[in-house]
């Protein structure tokens, strides 16, 4: 069923920081209904994140501290893609940059939002195998912990509390289903 | 592993809009390296989304316009937790709101964040099971479409390109582990 889009009548900036920007948008609804949005833009607005697969049985997390929650959280690789990348090319080189591992198969596997509602970013999601070790310089102010993770202990990953955000969970349960439909 | 967390120095907000706020904050990491990290803050911080199961063999998502992404995404329930409600409560509100049920079985799966890195918001995420008809009036500025989806079609939902919340994805796995173990 197609639905008809509401006008967007204006759109504004609302509010700036560094890296992240408010920004509203009075909509007109197709039943005539008004509203002002409110939105948040960010640098890029595109993201990559990978799912290293060291080997049948392994997966690799990285430990990053994580401000917004104040803590540090399992996740996995992920960051802006840069200009001229391909979702694929940028995962890996992420990769190499957080876990030290450059990936000879990369699958793409699906483009994920983290908040629609509210923000337009948007992260392609790629699983990587056939791993060799490559080791390229990041940003990041101290090393990441790199985690093996046996999949067989998948459940005790998902219970632990550091291990929360919706796009890594997702992008986990789509890598186990890839595996375990193609090997 | 414990690790050291990084000193928050300073904290401050660089940008106000209606219902975000851009804050940011001075760290200085264990290893004596100072960065500051911006990130977004929301009215409350804490929400619920629930998964309601209307039968063994179908699920029920909406069709809501998310200004975001610019067009109408396919999800499930959601929204912000009201005073003095608990996650459970709060769930099957939103789900009386936005899908005309309320649920006789409610089961907490998990706690997730969005971006955690980027954003103190967490979202409480509960199976709804055992629905009945109950229609709460919410603020929605049209009628959110409700879509009766197959267990059995699941795969095509997760290739649809209107399907991409990191959160929902999840927690459509989540419940269908639970589906799977608990029946």
């Amino acid at each position: 069923m197609t639905k008809i889009l509401p006008k967007i009548l204006e759109r504004r900036v609302a509010a700036k920081g560094n890296i992240f920007t408010i920004e509203q948008a009075d909509l007109e609804f197709s039943n005539g209904i008004k509203r002002t949005h409110e939105y948040v833009r960010t640098r890029g607005d595109a993201a990559v994140l990978a799912v290293p697969v060291l080997n049948q049985d392994t997966l690799l997390l990285i430990r990053e501290y994580s401000v917004g929650v104040e803590r540090y959280e399992l996740g996995f690789p992920k960051g802006i893609m840069e200009p001229g990348e391909d979702p694929c090319e940028a995962a890996n080189r992420e990769m190499m940059e957080e876990v030290g591992f450059g990936a000879r198969k990369l699958t793409y596997m699906k483009l994920m939002t983290a908040i629609p509602g509210y923000m337009k970013s948007r992260m392609h999601c790629v699983l990587a195998q056939d791993l060799y070790p490559e080791k390229q310089e990041g940003d990041e102010p101290e090393p990441l912990e790199v985690v093996e993770w046996p999949i067989a202990k998948i459940d005790t990953l998902l219970e632990r509390e550091d291990f929360t955000e919706g796009r890594c969970i997702a992008a986990l349960f789509l890598a186990l289903e890839f595996l375990k439909n193609h090997g």
